[in-house]
């Protein structure tokens, strides 16, 4: 069974903490150990795992990104003129696979599962699918 | 069971997409809800699941990852001279986890998978598994 | 059942090749086909598979990476600094999914499994679980 999680982004570009809700479709599993694969159906939004303490990580991330490839560029021929999120999608990476003990995600202390939007805002979906194992 | 996809690349960076391929070896198993693994078992070329419509999307993420990780640079060391590719591999990634559902496999709509060659022309393989879940 | 590789990085910036110690892990288990998934729990470092023969490819990959990614920016917010960390652990990645055959993993002629420690040196963990299918 796939899950489908719905998340409405309200930037351009936002790193939001979907960690609670991966939790809680794991909780309405039987599954006590395996693997859960967080997949992003978008071209322009990446899944990543990163530091969910300061807000302030998040902040230098997509600043930093948006420097290395930033929204204008003289050589883009791409007319949607949305090549920078391609780009951060295809660097953050369309999916993260995590592992589950006991029942939970086993996350380091301070990780987060984060959605990463890169062209909003939109209305963004988000898959979840639990592996035995 | 190891799928290999051959794969032969015509320019030093190109994006090549292995939808089609993928969709044909999942359609000879008789898996219907899993997981497929996308592997490249190179280190200058990638795997990246991104948009599958207009090509100039993918000049503009060569394009722009040759600038952020240029060809010639006065500090590489690496003898062979290609190291600009093995940076390019690791920020893609070397695998990608796609989701199967129903004996298909799950895609956004603009989404594809793609080969990404940084050091060609080459003759390249891609493995492919599908797990059961 | 999640093993657990303990690694003490001695550099800021470093790239330590892991692929012994998780074909250790993988003799140890009864798994003959699969898939290995080697998960870093810190939001400082990662795990990336790339050339294992030249030493020179890690250190310009290092060194690139310093610079797309700098230790000091104007810009960074971040109270403890190390936000380029941050950042390129989000460029490698969290997580790598290895595919096992015939009991061993199947890496491509120069590949290798590495932790990638940006934000050192520190005492680290490195996790692996093994999934059969």
């Amino acid at each position: 069974m796939i899950h489908t999680l719905h998340i409405e982004t309200k930037q351009r570009d936002e790193i939001i903490d979907i960690t609670p809700k991966v939790s809680d479709l794991l909780r309405q599993e039987p599954l006590e150990d395996g693997l859960a694969i967080v997949y992003c159906p978008h071209t322009t939004a990446g899944i990543a795992v990163n530091e969910n303490a300061d807000p302030d990580v998040k902040k230098d991330i997509l600043m930093r990104l948006n420097e290395v490839y930033p929204w204008e560029h003289p050589k883009y021929e791409h007319a949607e003129g949305n090549s920078a999120a391609h780009l951060k999608a295809i660097t953050v990476g369309s999916s993260q696979t995590l592992l589950v003990a006991g029942g939970r995600l086993v996350l380091g202390r301070w990780q987060g599962i984060y959605f990463c939007e890169f062209d909003g805002p939109r209305r963004r979906q988000c898959l979840v699918r639990f592996i035995k194992g």
